[in-house]
Parts: C-alpha cells; structure tokens; sequence
C-alpha cells in the first residue's frame, strides 16, 4: 500500500523470471521444442519444424490480443497458438501445438522458469548459510542469555543462537536441490492427459522433450498438483525458518536487551532516537505471509476431473506471489544478516 | 504466471486507487490538511501552513529515494517528509508532520483510499443485483431442476436459483454501507498513540482532520486493527458469494446438463467443441484466493506494543491483492452475468 | 498432543453447548415446534402435533444407530426421524418433520445452540472490560515505556497500555449483540429451499416457529453462509484482540522488562527461576488458530447448487473449534487479567 | 456440530495414538530410557535408574494434578515429573529427567506416537493403491467421458481417470516412508537446546537415547520446526489428493451422468429418490480442513527465541486435528472405493 512497498518485499531478480516475457520466452521454447522432437518421431515432417522454428524466430506478440485471449479463454494458449500460426508458413501452420494442449504449454513454461529460479534460491541459501558461519566466527564465543518463553533462562553463546538459524537452511537446502528432480518435469498430454493425441508416438516425444528442455520426464500431471503444492509449503517453511532468524533479532535488537546491534536501522519520521529493526519485522510478515499462500495454494489440489479452470487459476493466483516472497526474504534476510553484529558486552 | 494472468484477475479502476501515485496523493493530502487544521488550533502558525500548502502544491517526488527510505525505514514516511521539508520554506518546514507519526500518515491515506474505493464496490453491487432481477425477468418462470447434495432433487424456477445468488448480495452492499462509519476514520494518534504531542490540543486537531478529509472521527488505532480485519472478511465472503455463483454456473454448464448457456463462453487450443466457463471458474477462484487472504490478514491482528512493524506490514502484503480480487471477481461476476442465458428447454 | 493440552485450551461451558446432547435437545425442540406451528397453521391435525409431542418427550436416542445413520447419509437427521417416529403413534408418525429437509433440522438446531453461546461470549466481554477498568484504576496513573516497532519510544501511563486492549472489546460485544438479531434465525426451507413443500403455508409456519423457538425469521439460506461466516471472522477477531493483550504481556513480562507480574505463573521443569508467562502465549496461540480456523470456513462459502454437502460439512468441521477456541481466549484472558499487575517502578 | 459428526470425521485408530494415555506411556517411556542411558554414561547411578525404572513401573497417574499442571505451566511435565518423584525412591528422585526440558520429553513422546501413525497411513495408502488396481481391473477398460473444464472433453477409459487418483499416493506413500527418517528423531537439548546439562555427555546420552527409543538422531531442534510443519503438508496434500478423488466421484455420480454408481448412498430425510455421495462430498470436506490446518501449522514455524511457548502451543491446537483429519480421509476413501463402481453403459 505504501509507494514503495513494492521495494520493501520485492525480488527484482526472480520477479523477472516470473514475468510475462520470461513466460512467453517459455512456451515458446516449448513449442519450438515439441515440433522439433514431433519431427524427430516422424509425427510432422522436418520442413514443417523447420517452418516453425522460423515463425517463432520471427514473431512478435500482439500482447493486446494475448490479452484479450486470456479473458475469453481463460488461459493464454488459444491466442498465442493462433497468432504463431500467422507468422509460419501457411502448409505448415497447423502443424504447430500438434497434439498438445494448453497446459501443456503452460505448466511446461512453468517448469523452465522454475527451473531457473530454483538455483537462484539455493545459490542465496548457500550464500546465508556462508554468512552466518562468518558471524559465527566474528562472535561465535560471545556469551549471550538464552530465552525460552520469553523469559531469559540460562547464558550460552553466539554460536549456539546462531545454530537454530543456521541448521535449517541446509535442510530447505536439499530438499529444493531434491526438489529439481520431482519437480522440474515437462508437461505432455494432449487434450485429456493420456497423449493419444500424438498418434502413437506420446511417449517417444514426451522423452525427447525432455532432454531438449532439460527438464525430467513424467506422466501427465494435468491434474495431479502434490509436487507443486510441496514446492510451495517448502518456500513457505524456507521462509519461516528466516521468519524464525527475523523474529529473534527483533526480539534481540529491543532496548532493553540491545543485545544485538543493527547498522542503518530504520529511523522514525517522529522519534529521532529509534533505530527500527525494520528488516526483521519483515522476516516475520514474509513468513506469515507466506504460510497463508502456502494454505491457499493446497486448496488446488482438489483438481474437478481431468482439468480444473477453478483450480489451475487459483495456483496462477498464489503461486507467483509466494514464490516472490521467499526471495524476497531471502534478499532481506542477507541485508539483515550483513548488518547484523551482537554487542561485546551482551548478555 | 500466464502473459496476461494479470488481465484475467485484474481491476484497472480499484488497482488505479491503490497505486503508489494514488496513495502519495492521500499522504499528502493528509500532511495538507494536518497543517491547516494544527494552524486552526494554533498549534502552528498559519503563515506556516500556508508555506506547508505551497510546498505540497510545488511538490515533485523523488522516487528512488522514496523506495530507498522505504527499505531503510520499513515505512516511507520519513522519506516523504524529508523531501517534502526541502521544497517548504526553510522558517517552517519543520512545522510540516507537526506531532504526527508515519503511522497517521499511512493509515489515514489508506481511509481516503478506501473511501474512494467502497462506493465502487456497492455501485457495482447494485448493479449486479439490478442484472440478476433483469435475469428473472426473462427467465424467473423457466423450470429447471434443483440439485442438493450434487444430485437431481426436485424442480423449481430460475427465479428460485438466481435468489440464492443474488440475496447476499444485498447483505453485503448494506454492510459495506455501514463500514463506511465504522471503518473510514482518521488516524491520528502522534509517536505513541496518544496524542500527548499535538501541545494538548489532539483531540481539537482530530476533530478538524477528520472534517477536512471528510472521514469519521475515532481514537487512535494504530495497533488496534480489528475494523479493517472485519472489512477484509467482509470482502472475502462477497467475493464468495460470488464463487457460489461461479460454480453454480459451472456446474449447470456442464455438456450433460447444458441447462445454460454462456455467449463468449472459452475456447480450448485443442478441442473446438469446448466452451469453457471461463468466467465461472474465476469466480471460483477468486473466493478461495480471497477467504485465503482474508485468514492471514486475521494474524495482522495481534501488534506488538504500541506498533507492531511485522503486522502492520503483513497487513500492507496481504489487504490490496484481498481487495483488488474482490473488485476483479465482481466485474467477472458483471462480465458473466451479461453472458448467461437460462435454456429454454431445462430441465 | 499433551495429556491436558484440552485443559490448556478448553471451554466446558461453551462444550457443553456444542455436545451431542445438546444437539439432539435442539434438534428436539425444532422438530417439536414445527409440529405445533404446522398445527396451527393447519397442515397437520392437533392429534397428530400432541402425538409428536408426546414422542418427543419419550424418546430415548439409540447412539449407535444414529452414528451409523451419520456416516450412511452424512446428516444424521434421517436417523434421528426414523427414530422418533417409531416411537409416536403410528397414525401420526409420518406427520414429523413434515415438509421439513435436514438442513432445516441441523440449521435450526445451530441457531438454537448459538443463541446460548452468544450470550455468554457478550457477558465474558462485558466482565474483561470491568477487569481492564480496574486495572485502570489500580494502576492506570503508572508511568510505562511505550515501544514501537520493538524499540522503546516514549513514556506513556498504564492507562494508555490498557486502552489499546479494551477498545476492541466493545465493539466486538457490540458487534455480537447485534449479529443476535441477523445471524441467529430458523432455517426453514424444505427439500430444496423454496418453502413449497408446506402446503402453501411455508411463510406463516416459518414465522410461527420463529415465535415459537425466539429466533429471528429469514428466507431459507441452505445454501448462502455469509452471516456464519462473519460470525466466524467476528470470533476470530476477538481472539486476535486477546492474542494481542498477550502477545504485550509476553513482551512486558520479559526479564529485561519485568514492567509486569503475573501471579502464579508457569513453571520450568529445569529452570526453577523462571516464571513462565502461560496464559499470555496461550492467547497468541489461540488468536493464530482462530484465524487460520475463520479462514477455512471461508472456503465453506462456495455451495454447489441448493446445498452442499462438502461446504456443509467443512462448516462442521471448523466452526465448533473456531467457537470453542474463542471461548477459551476468553476464559485466559480472565484468568491473566486477575493475575496480572503492573511493578510500581517501571520505569 | 451433528452429534455424530464425530464418527463420520474419526479415526478411532489414529485418535487412540494422539490420546492422553499414549502421550503419557510415551513420556514415561523417554523417562525411562533417558535414566537407563545417563546410566550407562554413568551421569546417573545404575542404583537409581533402576528406582526410576521400578518407581515408573509403579506410577498411577493423578490426572487432575496433570491437568491443573498442565493451565499453571502451559506444558504438563513439571507436574508429571513431581508426581513420578513422589514414587521414586527418595534418594534417587532427583536423578528423574536428569538434565532434561519439558520439551525433550513432550516432542520425543510425539516422535514415540508418530512412529506408530506413519506406518498406519502407508498401510492405509498400500490398500487404497491396492483397491484402485482392483478397480483399473474391473472396469479398467470401460469407455468414459473425459471432462475438461467442466465441459466434456473426449472419451478416454477408467484406467486412465483412475490413473489420476492413484498415482500421487504412491508418492505420498514414498515421501512418508523417507520422513520416517527425517522426522522421527528424538528431542533432547536440556533447557536452552545446547545439551550442557548433561555432564559433557550430551552427545552419547542422545546417541544411547536414539537407540533405546528407535528413533532417529538429531541435533536438538527445540526451536526449528521444519520437519514437522513439511509433515503436516504432506498430510494436507495427501488429504487433497483424497479430495480430487472424492470431487471427481460427486461429479461422476451427477443424476445427469450417472457414471458411477455408489452402493449404499446416503439417504435423504425429504427425497426418497436421492443417493448422496456422502463419503465423495466429505473426501472434500476434508482436503479443505486439512488445507487450512496445514497453512496454520506454518504460523508455528516462527519460534521466538529457545523455546516458544505460544508457537509450540500453536503446533498442539493444530497437528493432532491434522493428524486425525488425514486419517479419516484415507479411512473414508477406503469405503467409498469399496462402494464404488462404473457402470457399464457410460459414457
């Protein structure tokens, strides 16, 4: 709601992976692919995959009548499929999308640009996890209180603090590491999920599609969505463990304890001593916000037969954001983490 | 995630209320009118309310420093002010913001925001009510067949069925309605919350505000947010009741009931037969995507203190998609509604 | 999960009033009241309304065929009637629960059963307002730092603490109190919700049970559930409000702070130093699953056609914790707030 | 609500392994052996772990004193552990818990009772895939209508629809099995989760401790909850996948498509005519519940400090209904699969 707001939990970096043009980028690599691995099967004839390779080459959206499209259809596909068709040479148009469905497409795209934003969160988590070994070394032997229920209980050290921040991120680590295999599977099943509609030769392209996108090979999953729901209550665990880290240097960080000092803490339009711990607040609002994503997302679960326009537009709804708000705690939680010092003298 | 997505749940003349442009215009009317009302009460003088008015008037934001302050400050105010000082006459520039805190601010341009964004809702409402009783004008007679429990029960009429969908509709116009009392209020509390910093003379200045804005008066609220709680459940369960109509329609344009028909109605990249309840679908989705939101903007009910930066960013995060979906499902539920036909011959 | 925790978190005034028993007692009452009214209105003779008096008032359930019938038809109504009518007088027992659906029965009996809850949730938060009022006047002049955003901001009283956690408790009373009058109504709709199925009495029975049974009168709302859920969002927000109060307790509680007592607090069974503050992470416990809770029964707003068993059901399974783990927040809060008292020398 | 709502969403086996009585055999069981391994680490004497062994053997539980405890303590092992010293010989009473928290003792007796469930879930899972084989071997070749949208599609054969429905089980199945290693590890880290309450022998009273209870080792994990709230997902989507099941069985079931028929339906108390997918609508019902319950359960991930008590509290009012809830929902699946079957003249 603030101006800015959209800068306090935003990730420029996966934000840009996730846009319309990485998503169009996408499909159209899906599509170029599937003709190309269609030829390979004798499904089209090569000069039709030569053609549409040379149309997508050449095509430049209508992104008004994308729109459009999207409104009446409910799903993108119809319109780009019919506006690639214009652009390749006309004996050869219909050739173009052969067999495939729109979510075909889309769940496909899906998969290359998480297959792109995957890394991105592992490379920060590696980067985290560096950063708090480096605290650890700085202050690891500092003594500070423990506080269990909100009551100081017994001194231990920096180190020890440090370890529950630490010793998840290398969980949520592997699991999204893991996670590239279940997960990052091509899309291929026709209209209704079974690829009868590539004449015999379904599985023989689903394979080669997946080695030409790089992604792993799976049945149908028109309607089956645990993987994706999983990805998504792992972001939202991933960010919970930094809602964790977050919660404890705000709770760190208060007056009275000052246990820990935070260099270039907010400031106060009305009271010129604070020091906000403003990324630390956000931690905790990033993992709130993100558990009730994760919640929603499981409700696309139930699938109405073998595609639901109910379900598959209510994980379009939640997916993006929760996905964005995991980076974007990753971000603050490295902008904390660098700002981030315990004070000698603590506890 | 699809190109367009943006356009399926999207509402240009909510979202347009609830742009940054949008919000800088409410904070600066709020700075506008808290001069004016603290040079009413003599709490500055007006000489320098007239040099805060000019400022404003000649006011250019910059910004990136805005979203620099953003992140720094985890709230823009300070940012604003600051910028806002070097174009007021040097003499009185540090009258601007006199006694205020960001919070009064933010909250207060939120109501202003709001207070231009609910009349939207109810006009729309009323709307959808006038084309339902248009709906039963032409169709209340038909019989069609009723359905408990996903079985065929007994018939009745299509005036029967359009009841259902349009009479909470009703409930939910006159509860905005009254919302408009309870909810569209100024904040104005100062650091703390108790006005103790307006040279006590905050509840004279409130009184003003509140008058200027044309808002409703209220003690301060900043950590008390069970009003703007109660109007995110209040969206969530219209946009559901807009979901009730949604499946409904789904479900009687099923190909084996076929007892309506949707002009328009979705294309399929691979089946012509196909018309896809587009609309109907969203509708759907848009009521668990909003009953979502609406849960997670209940955990911005517990503030810390006397504010609670994690929950007050949380409800930042999660109330403008909570209210734009609610705006995207009502002109989806409009766009349908234009759309369906009852058959004649159902049931 | 411990042995207890349904001490921890429990209400047995409340539970009482959602048990079987007294379920079954409401569903009695409906079917008793129906009989009478559809006497007088002349739908079925006096004999026949005395016979089902008398029924009623003999009638000894046989719980293990009424949860067979439960899991069978998924409401247990056509148990509870096959029941009863073997036990009024054969000429009259098909006259019970003439023209009436189950919905009807269970609906009604809901109301019935809330409208003794309510009241006692509006008493428990007239009660909290006379604690906080004395706490007021006990230690109301006490000066206490006020924190913002975690940080120490400025001096403030006691006085101004405890306001931020008694307002809301008006107007959630006052919201209560005036849900009475919208939420608590028969349902009375017959098979599919058009009233057809009394004879062309359906309006005069209805007002005539409504008299009979002291609630308001409504048209049959099967299947639109907005007015239960903003109770549900309504309960929710008050456990937020509490949540809050114990989330500051918590915080004040803390050793560095020790701005606060409370008598009898929790101990550790390592630390014997500590003094737990219980009651207070139990409110903010509480006030995250009733929000999680109001969320999902969100998801209850979307019912397929005239009635749905799957949003009726969810309605089942999420409203009676969400009232139940209100109930308790409020029985905590009491029991915090007599235990709870502000140390003279802070600060 | 219904008084028998209980038994259509119970699990008698599962709610038998989360009763008080199993948590308390569970926690007796970690006193047990933790004396028997401080023992053999000769941190205690053999002489008094066998008092603490002969002292457990004897104890009768005062369950009132464990409740009260349990209010006063917000966690009921100080209570317990007074209540077993008074049975231990007095020279070797102290030596109980030796070292230990409360929350060693309550999450390694959660890990005791899981250890039990997961299995009881894999198995339900086996016999569900089992009875889907059997089904895809009746009516596997059948033709039937596939729906896409809504809408039907184009024909495809029962295999392939339940194809769709068991094929995520084997990876709920698989990913259960691997958490039987991830998850089911014990608690114990003494007060502040450092494990310096243990004489320096930490380490192997944890590793002796593993061994005796069966379970996994791990570093104390007092205040990371990742394990367990991902366990909850997978419960959730399990739960979900159930719910396609049964939301494709209502559809399936239509009157207007008749595809499958469901032996013993539920009967109405209105229409005679009426078969009701009760089990199919409650399969729903319950993938919305657990959705929620597991969107809730990620709030509890932000742990303050050492210990939480309103996190961990949040983590008991949520998982226990979870737990249950998902074993209903094989439990209902597995009855409604029994009274399955596709009739022959579809599509």
């Amino acid at each position: 709601m603030a101006p800015t707001l959209h800068g306090l939990a935003s990730d420029p970096e996966v934000e840009a992976l996730l846009s319309d043009d990485a998503q169009l980028a996408s499909m159209l690599a899906f599509e170029g692919a599937l003709a190309a691995v269609e030829a390979d099967a004798g499904l089209i004839s090569e000069a039709a995959a030569s053609a549409i390779a040379a149309g997508i080459a050449a095509y430049k959206p209508d992104n008004n009548d994308l729109a459009a499209g999207m409104i009446r259809d409910g799903v993108v596909v119809p319109a780009l499929v019919a506006q690639l068709r214009r652009v390749i040479a006309p004996d050869h148009a219909a050739e173009l999308h052969r067999g495939a469905t729109s979510q075909d497409v889309v769940d496909t795209a899906l998969m290359l640009q998480l297959a792109r934003i995957v890394p991105i969160l592992i490379d920060r988590l590696m980067q985290l996890e560096r950063g708090f070994a480096a605290l650890v070394e700085r202050h690891g032997t500092q003594p500070l209180m423990a506080h269990t229920r909100m009551q100081a209980a017994l001194p231990f050290t920096v180190a020890d603090k440090v370890a529950t921040w630490v010793e998840p991120l290398a969980r949520h680590r592997m699991a999204l590491s893991s996670m590239r295999r279940e997960l990052l599977v091509i899309q291929l099943g026709g209209p209704i999920g079974d690829r009868s509609s590539f004449g015999g030769k379904g599985d023989a392209i689903a394979r080669g599609l997946a080695a030409r996108l790089d992604l792993g090979l799976a049945t149908p999953w028109h309607a089956t969505r645990d993987p994706l729901v999983m990805f998504g209550a792992r972001l939202a665990a991933l960010a919970g463990s930094l809602g964790k880290f977050g919660a404890d240097v705000a709770l760190l960080a208060q007056t009275e304890l000052s246990a820990v000092t935070i260099e270039g803490a907010g400031t106060s339009s009305a009271m010129a001593h604070k020091a906000n711990p403003v990324g630390a607040e956000l931690l905790v609002a990033l993992a709130r916000h993100t558990a009730g994503l994760s919640g929603s997302l499981g409700y696309a679960m139930v699938h109405e037969n073998e595609r639901s326009g109910a379900a598959w537009t209510l994980e379009w709804l939640v997916l993006p954001p929760l996905i964005t708000a995991t980076g974007a705690s990753l971000l603050t939680a490295q902008r904390l983490l660098k700002a981030l010092s315990f004070r000698p003298s603590s506890p």
